[in-house]
């Protein structure tokens, strides 16, 4: 997309501090997640309303998954709260205890420092959306429970590491 | 409502960190606001997420205005940024640059010690949804911009002042 044509999207959506259309912010796919972790991502697609709305204490996403897609890497996180809040089509939550199929309307809740590594997929035939929110801390420590994968965040900025402590490269 | 029904209610709507139905939390109405301040708030209902999502870092509360009803007294947070989004209805954001009408969809944020004294007023005839987030601070200052009223959070608890200094009784 043009770079004229997606400011004026955002000028559009954007009347500081109100948010008119989340869904024409610009649409991020894919992760940060190191070669081969990043595969299978394509079909998350988030929005990020944090900066729109001039919040810096914690984050407001609109993600959506398409069918297929998930949310993340199934991880946990040391220090920052998360939650998600559903606004429409079913997603299947999967944490320690199981699977939980949400739908609009339904929430969770994954506090800080709670070793329930979970994730959202999407395994419906249709998009499914949610808000999902989150503490922005300075330093954080994500634990991945499938994969040999460790992330670290310093001063804003994630980096990852095999469980050995080897740096991705 | 006796107490065990709304224990069963709570649990049927809570499997945590899961809230399947957040409609069936308890329902607060009214402020704490002092008299005569808390007068018109009863057609506000809060319902608390947060410690059903086990958040400590953040509140989530599920908001419903009935007709008439508003937020809250025109304010703004020194420390705590805050944000809504409109899941149903139709709301009037009364903010220092006018007033908005927000419908489901759109989000306003409110940035910590940005002078923006804001409220949302229900102006329709039915009721409007809402979700509300926001920081939770132990130390806190809401400045009020139409009456005589300053909030002052110590350990987590508010306590009230006229302008002047001199404490509500």
């Amino acid at each position: 997309m043009p770079c004229r044509r997606l400011n004026n999207l955002v000028a559009d959506a954007i009347s500081m501090p109100i948010l008119k259309n989340p869904a024409d912010l610009p649409a991020r796919r894919g992760t940060i997640y190191p070669t081969p972790l990043d595969e299978g991502f394509n079909g998350r697609i988030k929005r990020a309303m944090t900066g729109a709305l001039g919040l810096t204490q914690f984050g407001v996403n609109l993600t959506t998954l398409e069918p297929g897609a998930k949310s993340s890497l199934r991880h946990w996180h040391a220090h920052e709260d998360e939650c998600i809040y559903v606004l429409s089509g079913v997603l299947t939550l999967v944490q320690e205890d199981g699977e939980h199929v949400l739908t609009a309307g339904m929430a969770a809740g994954f506090p800080a420092g709670d070793a329930n590594a979970h994730h959202l997929i999407n395994r419906s035939a249709d998009p499914a959306t949610y808000l999902e929110i989150g503490t922005r801390s300075e330093t954080e420590s994500a634990t991945y429970a499938d994969v040999d994968l460790r992330a670290e965040k310093q001063g804003g900025v994630y980096r990852f590491f095999h469980k050995d402590g080897t740096p991705y490269a």
